[in-house]
């Protein structure tokens, strides 16, 4: 059974509480996540740090897997990759917009773009392919 | 000219502050990494999360590079793509070894094979491709 | 000054004689490419063979880029990713359809999503990175 | 149980009767495949075409793929993903050495490297995840 937003975010309070990224919206195969820009994913030149972006990149996509499948913790990512497309303006946060592609029982693929602050041209855009544990 | 591991470790230290990497050797076009695991690297199953992976990935690339062509901060990554192996063992740290494939003046490409504490079999691998900004 | 689908045609009927792909379109930033399915497109269990997307989704992403820079013959792929997501359904073609997410003066990003035949679902989606040479 | 290269040899004649690529050896999840140049793998500038190194890396790791698990036909690629690195000098051959980094009961993930002719210098490297079929 699908998991919802308030579900999605009290499971990464609970399991994940490092993470600083914010489920705006999930559900449709899809998910929209945020990330603050602080100065720890800075890097020099004032620029949004790589694995920064990589990081919301990657949430943005399981929190579109959990959101149809459940909190399925053991989902995990078999392959990740990602273009930079240009150097984000400086804005308080990034933006993540997932889409999945595939969804499989036991393979899911899907994309990403992401955007910084309220700029419409797209700053990222990754894919990832995530394995599903055998369900009971 | 080339940076050397001192060089490198006090331009991290001045410019990355938050990073948690740690270079333990650099030079031949190549670099040595690590990353420490502790409760923040950790994800659900108490295994390392990817986004820590990619970190060390993408900075074990970065240090190889700045190894060849001395403290250039602008240089950027334009893409990157990893493959999860498996699931790391329990350790202490992760340890990133890279090697550059292609070190052009505008163009560096290179790979990564990623281990988890004294483990020889490797848990992840990444290939990146960097460009580096024209020079005065 | 870009160049139109005829051009593309005739660019690709002389330099590429050996090509199988059919321009169906081109202009603002995309393409639209088939390529013909038959006994050398196929492999073990009737399905397309992946070199045969391959090929498709990097010929789309060429046409779309020399759409918009005109014929530039030495563009040149640096680097390609391809999902596979489904066995195509036996159909006469597969299709490209093929999108620029970052047109450069020197690099170039784009993605393509490809279908079997008339089958609304996608097959497969890959992404490339293209550089493009400084011009005189 | 394993399948040596006289029976990828023989597999590949008579499923892939198209493909031109010869497998050189196989072994250790390793293959060596070599693919000639002609007129058709050539594209302007006379190099050879980015497709032509798809198809062999993709070869390369799926002879490699079979020599451990034997003739399993339905075994396909999921996701691929190339960096083109130099522009081939012009030879008669290009070649490809793969290797598995993993070799999971349904998943594999190998790398190769390409070169042309006897230059030692890579053109092309290549990462490859592959599905393998449940078997009875």
């Amino acid at each position: 059974m699908p998991a919802n937003r308030e579900q999605l975010i009290a499971f990464f309070a609970k399991d994940f509480p490092q993470a600083k990224c914010q489920i705006i919206s999930v559900g449709n195969r899809s998910a929209v996540v945020t990330h603050p820009v602080g100065v720890e994913e800075l890097r020099p030149g004032g620029t949004v740090s790589g694995p920064t972006m990589m990081t919301l990149a990657d949430v943005a996509l399981y929190v579109a897997i959990l959101g149809e499948i459940g909190i399925v913790p053991l989902t995990v990512t078999t392959s990740f990759n990602i273009n930079f497309l240009r150097r984000p303006q400086p804005a308080q946060f990034i933006r993540g917009e997932s889409r999945l592609l595939k969804m499989g029982k036991s393979l899911v693929v899907g994309e990403v773009t992401i955007y910084s602050g309220d700029d419409p041209t797209p700053v990222a855009h990754a894919t990832g392919t995530y394995s599903i544990p055998p369900q009971q």
